[in-house]
Formats: structure tokens, C-alpha cells, sequence
């Protein structure tokens, strides 16, 4: 059986592993998940990264939107507001609502995240073994100009308030540094056949999951083929604003670039868009085995296509 | 300016208040809530009989129930219960979710109980103040037989889950006796003009307050005249089951043995319904100058018709 190790964050991650789930259904897939856009709102312990995996996967999410649960209402969220307590700009709906309290009370019984969500995933049954990348605390900070003034900004204000709209000087995982990995989450990296990073963001979502001391490390030392797949289509983000974060670390938003961020230390094997079958030199002469298939995530048999490419590629460079 | 404090539980205090404001509109109501029935629930602070008076006074009541908000809906109860958590026999809606969500911010932020309910009434303007008995935590427990074994549940298990359909052996107010009367309420009582005892069960509401050491010496001591409403006509409660709750503490379910129980050093007045005019004697043999009026609380017309007679008595024996 084909253990494979995922590295994600919210929509494109969720997405990716849905199709790779379709692709190997024998396999068993360990997600590694992103909890560094996690957010405090309401008292609650808001997990989107997280919930996005789970969700969709699960069967709840709302599909047009990419997260959030699918029939959703807002009643909790309109009564906040009539008392006048927000944010309003976080669109926390009623079934959401309890995930987050389901969440925030066993973690106030002294329950760690990683079992706190494997609680949660008991009903959901995603089909994947998914872990935060840590039990700790870490939470993205983006660095910008509001007001005439340099603000460090929670990223979900910067994500979802702001709508990126203004530029990001520096991407910050706060806590990261002092961070240990999830239990389970270095063991599963140990053990698995293949890594993947799929189309997520490279710093905010993927970075932040490396940026956990031990996690970079043991992917390098597994000696087994990491495989990504390019989150940028013709120089441009396929889902969401990549190209913000990737300035603000002052990558170029292409996909030859993202992979030379990676790097050939880490990264084995590029899967590139056809749109871009231009830069398959490019990042090949960084030592990365590149391909270039189609990459837009229009199905899950369009994805779950994504995934055999990976998959296929790992094959080719582990051989 | 008329000065009137009222120790009020739930829904028969509530729509007593009503009936006062109307009647007296222009008069200065202090409202004394009980808080014994306060529970926690998903890990958020519930205050049943204070979002009683204020959703009642504020014109957002489910009027049909007498408790909760109009126009519910209970989607995050029914997402919590997928998750399988509980209890399921708590009916909190989701409005009604979005006031606890908002006081337990409050609290855990270091307000006390008072300051959140004022902050909450900010929305509702009942019309009254609104103040909790104490700002210490009160917890009402009933003493019942459950599995053949004697067990103290709390006062919600007991009234909602189990429908009072067991006997009650005791009645105790957890945390009563090292409980401080919350700041306001010994000055509105000796501010007072009048005091009012409404139609609220005898034992958890109007009981529980007067537990609270301090308020029931300062309303003997307010030297006005203090009437009480019978919550009990033709030996049955009008609204709930508090012929339960006095059979634990040995009081007979009647209008009359409801005074004798307040008694004649806290008690002025007593108002009983005609039905139980038969009564009037052996109140008034006790020391209680007693009245017999309907006290059916059919409309908000008819309540306010008892507000008017009660005031009336405490003129009486105020004169």
C-alpha cells in the first residue's frame, strides 16, 4: 500500500486531495495541514485550513465558494452584529459556528488540536489521516502600509478583510520557530513512499507547514521523491492571491520561480501547467525534474489526472 | 418618580414586568434576576432567567414558550448533535446562541456578570434595569432519586431534561451563601419605594435571590411595603411546576401556605386570585394583608390590571 504524505492548506489543497484520494483510493494519505491562518474569533478557536480539508473532503463544503459549509445560514453571526461585536468581515456561518465550538471546548478540556481534529474528522470521515502540522500555536502575520503606518496584520485580516489589496513587506509565522510538529505528523513523513505539495501557497499555506522546525528536515532525510505541483498558471495564482505572498518574499509569481524557491534540496520532482512548458528548462537546470501537464483542478477527474502526473513523476525520479 | 424593585425569575416574572411597565410606565424599575438556573452549556455561560425578562422585556421573546427568541432556528444545535455533543435536551436556538457567545466574551475578558447584562440590554432597552442577583457564581441544584441513587442535578437537568417528573428531595442554591448581592442591588432596594414579589416560583427564583446574603435583610429592613403575587391559584402553579419545588422544601402547594412561607416579616401584602378567595382569612390570620383579584396573566392588559392592584395594596399598607 502507497503511503503518501500531503502537504496542505485550504481550497487548493482540499481540492488537490480530493482528486488524489479519487486517483489512488488504496493509498493512505497523510495531510499535513496548515494551521498558521488559524484565528481566535468570537472566543472560538477557528481553524480554516483545517476545516476546508475536512470539509470537503467529507462532503460539506460549499462547493462554489471552496469553503465554508454548503447550505449554510448566518443567523449567530447577524445577532453578533445586532449586539455589535464582529468581526463582520469573517464570514463564520451557523453549521460552522459549531465546529468551533466543538473545537474551543475540547481544547478547553486540555485536549491537544491533533486530537481535537481527529475527533472532528470521526463524523466528517475524509477518507485521509489529517494532522496540523503542530499542537502549538503559530499564527501568520503579514507586515503592511495602513494608514501611513507599517502594521503587522493577522493573515486572515490581510486575506479576507483586506482582500490583499495592499502589498505585504513580510510574511511572519509567529510561534513557528518554537514550534514542535504534531505527534504522528515526523513519523508519517519517515514512512511515506512520496511527498506531495500540492497547488497551495507556497509561503502561507506549504512555507508555514516548513517553517515547523523538523518538518523541512525530515522531508529532505526521508530519501523518498517530493513532488510538487505548480500554484501559479501564466505568471498568475490559479485560486487566491499567491502573487502577494510571493512578493512579499520577493519570489517572482512564476512557476519556474516557486519551484527554485522550493528548491532542488527539497524538491525532486515540478509539475508545471502546459502553459508554461516554456520554464520546463528553467527549473530542470535548478535540478528539478520538470513536466509540464495540464494543472487546472476544473473536476475531480481533471485532479485526480493532477495526481496520477504527480504520482507518475515520483515513480520516474525514484527509480 | 415611583421606585419599584421586583426579584423576578423567568417566564412568570418576565411577563409580570410587562404588565408593570404599562401599568406604570413612568415609574423606576429595578429588576432583581435570579441567576440559580445559570448554566454552562458548549462551554458558553447561559443565563436563562435574565435572557427571560430581557428578551421578554425587549420584545424578542418567543411568545407561544415563554423563553427563547422568536423566529428560531436551531442549526448549530443540530450541527453540534452530528458531532455528538450534547445535551440535546437544552433547546438553544441559534439567535440565542449569538447573547451567550457574546456574555461569555465579556466574562472571560474580566467584566463582571452585571456589566455584561448591562452591555446586553444596551440592544434590548427593556425598559427596567436589569441587574443578576450577584455577580458570584450561583448554581441550583435539586436533590433527586435516579438509578435507585440520590443524586443532585442541576436545576435545568432537573426542570427541562427530567420535567420535574421525579420527586424533588432538596433544593440547594450552590454558592449562595459565599454570594454578594451585585453592586446596585442593596441600593435599589433601599432606594425602593416598593418592593414586588411576582408570580415567579417561590423557591428557584424569588427563593434563590433572597438566599443571597443581604438582600432579603435589606428588604426587611427598607422599612416599604413588600407585596407578593401568588404564583399558586386554586392549588396548582399557573405556569411551570412549582408545586414540586415546594413539596422539597415542605410547603404545601397553595396560595396561602406561599405567604406563610415568605412570612409575615418579609411579606406587607399578598395577592391571590379570586379563585382562592377562601384564603384570604387564613392569610391575613398570619400577619399578610391579603387580596384576592384574577392574577390569570392572559393578556398584557390583565397583567398590567395586577401590577395596578398590587401597587395599590402596597399604598394601602404603606398608608
Amino acid at each position: 500500500m502507497q503511503r503518501i504524505v500531503v502537504l496542505a492548506g485550504g481550497v487548493g489543497g482540499a481540492r488537490f486531495l480530493r482528486g488524489l484520494r479519487s486517483a489512488v483510493p488504496e493509498a493512505e494519505i497523510t495531510v499535513i495541514g496548515n494551521t498558521g491562518d488559524d484565528i481566535h474569533l468570537f472566543g472560538l478557536k477557528v481553524c480554516p485550513d483545517l476545516d476546508t480539508v475536512m470539509y470537503t473532503l467529507g462532503g460539506g463544503i460549499n462547493e462554489a465558494q471552496g469553503w465554508g459549509r454548503a447550505d449554510e445560514s448566518f443567523t449567530v453571526k447577524e445577532e453578533l452584529a445586532a449586539y455589535g461585536v464582529g468581526p463582520e468581515w469573517f464570514g463564520l456561518g451557523d453549521r460552522d459556528f459549531a465546529t468551533h465550538i466543538v473545537r474551543t471546548q475540547m481544547l478547553a478540556a486540555g485536549y491537544p488540536l491533533s486530537e481535537v481534529t481527529e475527533a472532528l474528522c470521526a463524523r466528517w470521515r475524509p477518507g485521509v489521516r489529517l494532522l496540523p502540522m503542530t499542537d502549538d500555536r503559530v499564527e501568520t502575520h503579514v507586515a503592511v502600509d495602513l494608514d501611513g503606518e507599517r502594521k503587522a496584520v493577522h493573515f486572515q485580516e490581510y486575506w479576507v478583510r483586506l482582500r490583499a489589496s495592499v502589498d505585504a513587506h513580510a510574511v511572519v509565522p509567529v510561534g513557528a520557530e518554537q514550534a514542535t510538529p504534531a505527534p504522528g505528523v515526523l513519523d508519517a513523513i519517515a514512512a511515506a513512499d512520496v511527498v506531495l505539495f500540492p497547488p497551495s501557497n507556497p509561503v502561507v499555506s506549504v512555507g508555514t507547514i516548513l517553517a515547523v522546525p523538523g518538518v523541512r528536515e525530515a522531508i529532505a532525510e526521508a530519501g523518498v521523491p517530493v513532488i510538487g505541483l505548480s500554484p501559479i498558471v501564466g505568471d498568475a495564482p490559479v485560486h487566491g492571491m499567491a502573487d502577494k505572498m510571493l512578493a512579499a518574499i520577493g519570489v517572482r509569481s512564476t512557476a519556474a520561480a516557486v519551484a527554485q524557491h522550493y528548491g532542488s534540496g527539497l524538491l525532486d520532482g515540478w509539475l508545471v501547467d502546459t502553459t508554461d512548458a516554456a520554464t520546463v528548462r528553467e527549473v530542470e537546470e535548478a535540478g528539478i525534474r520538470c513536466v509540464a501537464v495540464p494543472l487546472m483542478m476544473t473536476s475531480e477527474e481533471a485532479t485526480a489526472r493532477m495526481a496520477d502526473e504527480a504520482l507518475a513523476l515520483a515513480a520516474e525520479v525514484g527509480a
